[in-house]
């Protein structure tokens, strides 16, 4: 699993002629990478409503959010294409200038919501409440070092 | 599986307070909304690359392209909530006039991108050309009526 999680994001993270090739032109793997994380922020934000005790816990409910965390948290970093960096976003030039270290912080950002799709999946708050933390950690990091 | 599918998108699809909750101002849910048919969107073309013959078919890139869309296809629904009418955006009134039609013609797409998730699990062109063309047919029945 964590081979898989590992290798997927090789795939999508390598800033190549490869995943250019995903989107006609620059401006579309932006929006591409905006959206999947706008979509994913929501679905995690309403999992930590349930994390921090705003709202009622729902296991089942808990456990489609966490799923659709995990399957999101895979899918912008192909959007960070070479070509996108001279355009105006909240991504900071260091995505570009720190490849590895980004590439890093995003495998940590699907290694821990990999982790919060197990937990949501046992139906235990408490370990929804611990991996949400963690993961909240993951995208803070990578939010303050490469977001504007 | 029909079941479930009906059940979620009845859920998602209820203009009520419920959905309109999710979000914390009508803003939002149009940029959810937004996103996700972006990114549904973008795997569905790529996709469509392949059973189109414009890029070589890869059975295995096939099957998470069509996974990504069936679980995407879940989700703009639940940001079409009332309060969002008076916003400026791609959606005509008729998705609120006919909220039943408009329901049903989501539930279409959903039943079409859990055959085309199928299809492509079998790993054969020919299905996923099927399943692409009737996916693609509710998209574009969903578009002329409800899309500007």
């Amino acid at each position: 699993m964590k081979l898989r999680i590992a290798c997927s994001v090789v795939v999508l993270l390598t800033v190549s002629s490869l995943a250019q090739a995903q989107f006609r032109k620059p401006e579309d793997a932006v929006k591409y990478r905006q959206g999947a994380l706008t979509v994913m922020g929501h679905h995690f934000s309403r999992l930590g409503a349930m994390a921090n005790g705003r709202v009622p816990f729902d296991a089942a409910e808990a456990q489609e959010l966490a799923a659709t965390v995990q399957a999101l948290s895979k899918l912008p970093w192909a959007g960070f294409t070479a070509d996108t960096q001279r355009l105006s976003s909240g991504a900071l030039p260091a995505v570009w200038r720190e490849q590895d270290k980004f590439k890093a912080a995003s495998e940590r950002l699907t290694a821990s919501t990999a982790a919060l799709d197990a937990a949501a999946r046992t139906g235990s708050l408490d370990a929804v409440k611990r991996a949400f933390g963690e993961t909240a950690a993951s995208c803070k990091a990578c939010h303050d070092a490469y977001r504007n």
